[in-house]
């Protein structure tokens, strides 16, 4: 049994210690299911009154009263009678009972201390001794079954570990983990706002929001040019055909909006780039000399979500991604795919992100018995699978397998992000595609004057800005580095009269290309630093009789550093290289 | 009489004239109606046997033989009957006379030499004396009426001037718009690409537009924030409830695409970006402090084209507007104005168009009695009418007045620029706007802590990116500057042995930023020296024997001229100043 299992037990067994402690307490209470979930555990109730935070000290206590009690589970099986005679009042239980029948399954009851639950196991072994801290987190209303046409029960939130120690090192990471959530900061550094009346899921970044997605956006784009991607523009909306024609439209179907009829003809918003592109391959005839080519794009893509799984810049209803199609020739392919993990960890390194601590690789694979899920052609999948994992492993990189997980069209390695919940997803992909290339009749012309089929590796290199804004805000807490800080410098006069010395120090800067701000209000000086502090800007410069006098400025840092006075000129010179080696 | 009126006159008589030669060469020709145009005039013809270009010199030859006759335009009035027992084989002009008498309208025809036609009149008074010269240009296919359901015509489109000289000067710059012409050179040169999978009006930029896109917007952006403008990113879509608020919706209903559902909500692709940036104003209260707010943004817009309007980058279903909204005090708004039209000087400059040559100010008016056209509001109006012209004169402005072309809520300077067939239209606008305030209820709190409405000044800086594309490519014939150049320097190793220092050279003018090609095909240099040239690159990098061993190239501008061999430091010296100055 792995950490991950042992936990999820302990979890699970508390769940069922919660539901106790509410039958003692709340004896009218209707249990129905309590599972563990990523860093905890939840148990959902009918109640018959209400209950509120305000209870969970109560609810602790006898829970830890009862636990004294819990050497162990025992279990016994039931008959589909006997169980519905047990729920009687709980329709809850019943149904479930009826679905156990159902699947022919056995129905099985668990028990600890007095406390017996329909259950299919799954506990720690001793309760009393694994479950060595927990605590309730919160209420939420949820939906029996989580569909909307049911009962509305009472969710209970809750986390259980197996030390005190390490319950309070989750609990301060949680209180961390809401201090830095990019919804609150994004409206408190005032980032992006949404606007009930343009809809949900959509955006508007403020000026402040909007320097650093351009800033963050020119970086990307300067770094792929660099690295001999071709940028380019191409249509958000295209002709439902083109969609049809590589074969996305009837499997994307579902998160793809409604077509706009123009002129009798069907036009969809972009679900992704990729048809896109090589349309613009296509344009004419290409010769080997000319692969790879690497046509990369900040491409709008729109993509269906249900208005409940919308979440600041984390999920919305439009996005842009740093979008790139390599149309290679086969024997290109290994060196495009090791660039590309170049460049995707030179771009995490900016972001001081470590591989294999704040990010790492997942390989996914084919199921060659999977015809349904996967395109037929065993060599290519073997192939692609063997060129993908060749590069990590001379990469020496952190990587897990993950079978079953790769693309219709062929295997990809996913870029696994941790946030600062400490919580794992897939950031984005690079993928081997050897299907499309057939399906648009992507060729090339060889040295021989034959006729070859590249392949073609869809990737991005940080995934959507929205996305990536959403990660940078709770990475750095809204402070941002000083390359990406939307104002780089708050100029604090103190008094009225040094006001005129601040505009000239904030011309100077200005012309220099720093985004400085000058606070002219007459304000104490003590308020003033107080609300640059707020607005997390990486430098305050103060402006008082000594200052204007030296010609200086004195500097003092967003975290209260202070650097002591120093001329404009030598000032801008940090500034300039803080900025160059982007830190 | 403008000289404008009578070239219309010269060249609705030389239709005439062209209608009475054909009928002589094709007594069975119907002629149905011959207008003057802009540049020109043409005639629709209902031919028995279908005719071509071949023909014009023998059709020309027949007009210069009638004209001899043409002393002057004679006219008599008609019943209905006599007209139609004249027409009797033409149910054309049948038709055009049944309009006629239902407006019930005078039926006149009107004669010169032997020819008699149904017409209107505004003929030259001696045809003879006055056509100076006519030139046939071009045959297409004309419905009758501009309606697809009606028989298709054969349209001949000529000009006619009063001298030899203007029309051999009118046919040298038609040669050259055509050699000009953006979708001729967008092919050649491999700027942008059509895909009928993608559908009609949906450029998609290649690598090589996409530079020079990219280059110009960077530009555009930059030059703005230096300004004190705040760019900002909004949505591309949003809820119909915001086209509603504004009152966009019913009146620019038929230029916005259909709604996209979604959740049983409606949304729509922005025909603007005005409602985005109120909704960004609205988020909380503003002080008078914070204004001017000039919100701005390279606005991805949406507006219905019939597919027959679409025409390269200058008419497309979906545009990039360089777009800001000033919400400003009143007081503010003069100053406001003035800088808009200093930053449109500005870039116009960096482009070499002049004030008064290449482009003009026309100032849009209301009309006081038109309650329907334009919001109801006189103060208003004359306040922000004052304010415009106040502005215009003040710069000594090229500007004309033009009365009933304002917009709905408010006066507008547009600005009129000459493309390269001198063909003048209004590229983009600067509009003062006083109603939408109201609708947004846009307000700021003033220094007395009362609450006063903005205005909002809609503007552009450089109108539509893609439409500047098309407008540079024309007039640039392609031969773009160096800062905007997408390749800046070929370099052309003469023989296979130079082809090392070739990419050294490469990678040094890369490594700093320059846009360049290395040709190392085993071609020889005459071949490679026309490609290059017909690329247009600004600068060829020649490199043989005494190049390598000088540890230099020998450079060659695209016009031809030798700057002979430079080391590459000093090259890139030159260079980059070329780019900063923007040449």
């Amino acid at each position: 049994m792995n950490s991950q299992e042992y936990l999820n037990q302990l979890r699970h067994s508390c769940a069922h210690l919660l539901a106790a402690a509410m039958l003692k307490l709340y004896p009218d209470t209707k249990l129905t299911i309590g599972p563990a979930i990523e860093n905890g555990f939840y148990y959902d109730f009918d109640f018959e009154k209400p209950i509120s935070e305000e209870n969970f000290t109560t609810i602790e206590n006898k829970m830890r009263e009862l636990l004294k009690t819990w050497e162990s589970f025992s279990h016994r099986e039931v008959t589909e009678q006997e169980a519905k005679e047990f729920y009687k009042d709980n329709e809850y239980k019943r149904e479930l009972i009826d679905e156990i029948v159902k699947k022919g399954e056995k129905i099985t009851f668990y028990k600890a201390g007095d406390f017996e639950d329909l259950c299919r196991g799954g506990h720690s072994e001793n309760p009393r001794k694994d479950i060595g801290a927990f605590k309730l987190l919160s209420i939420a209303g949820a939906y029996w079954r989580g569909d909307e046409k049911n009962k509305m029960l009472t969710r209970i939130y809750a986390t259980a570990f197996p030390t005190k120690e390490e319950l309070a090192a989750h609990l301060v990471m949680l209180e961390e983990a809401k201090k830095r959530d990019h919804k609150k900061l994004g409206k408190e550094l005032d980032l992006f706002v949404f606007s009930e009346t343009v809809g949900k899921g959509l955006p508007l970044w403020t000026p402040k929001g909007s320097t650093i997605r351009r800033i963050l956006e020119r970086f990307i784009v300067d770094e792929e040019i660099k690295r001999g991607y071709l940028h380019v523009y191409t249509p958000d909306i295209a002709n439902i055909a083109l969609y049809e024609k590589s074969g996305h439209y009837p499997y994307y179907k579902d998160s793809m909006y409604a077509p706009i009829t123009i002129d009798d003809e069907k036009f969809m918003l972009r679900p992704m780039t990729c048809p896109h592109h090589f349309e613009l391959y296509l344009n004419k005839p290409r010769s080997y000399k000319e692969l790879p080519m690497r046509y990369a794009e900040l491409a709008k893509l729109y993509r269906y979500e249900q208005s409940g799984e919308l979440s600041g810049l984390q999920r919305v209803r439009t996005f842009t991604l740093a979008d790139a199609h390599i149309i290679t020739r086969k024997d290109q392919a290994e060196k495009e795919v090791n660039d590309v993990l170049d460049l995707i960890e030179y771009i995490a390194a900016v972001f001081q992100l470590e591989p294999g601590k704040d990010y790492s690789y997942r390989l996914s694979l084919g199921d060659r018995n999977d015809e349904k899920k996967y395109f037929k052609d065993d060599t290519s999948w073997d192939h692609a699978e063997e060129i993908l994992r060749k590069v990590l492993k001379a990469r020496n990189a952190h990587y897990i397998e993950a079978p079953g997980e790769a693309a219709f069209y062929g295997p990809k390695i996913d870029i696994q992000m941790k946030n600062v919940n400490g919580k794992e997803d897939t950031a984005f992909t690079v993928q081997y595609d050897f299907v499309m290339p057939k399906r648009f009749k992507l060729t090339y012309i060889t040295e021989e004057r034959t006729e070859e089929e590249p392949v073609v590796i869809h990737r991005s290199s940080i995934g959507a800005i929205e996305r990536v804004m959403a990660f940078l805000i709770e990475k750095y807490a809204g402070a941002f580095p000083i390359w990406l800080a939307p104002v780089q410098v708050v100029l604090l006069p103190i008094a009225d009269r040094h006001n005129e010395f601040g505009e000239k120090v904030q011309k100077e800067l200005q012309n220099a290309g720093i985004r400085v701000e000058l606070d002219m209000r007459s304000e104490r000086l003590q308020a003033k630093i107080r609300d640059a502090t707020l607005q997390k800007a990486p430098f305050m410069g103060i402006i008082g009789d000594k200052e204007v006098d030296n010609g200086a400025i004195s500097v003092r840092k967003r975290d209260g550093e202070d650097l002591g006075s120093v001329t404009v000129d030598s000032f801008l010179q940090q500034l300039r290289q803080s900025i160059d080696k982007k830190i």
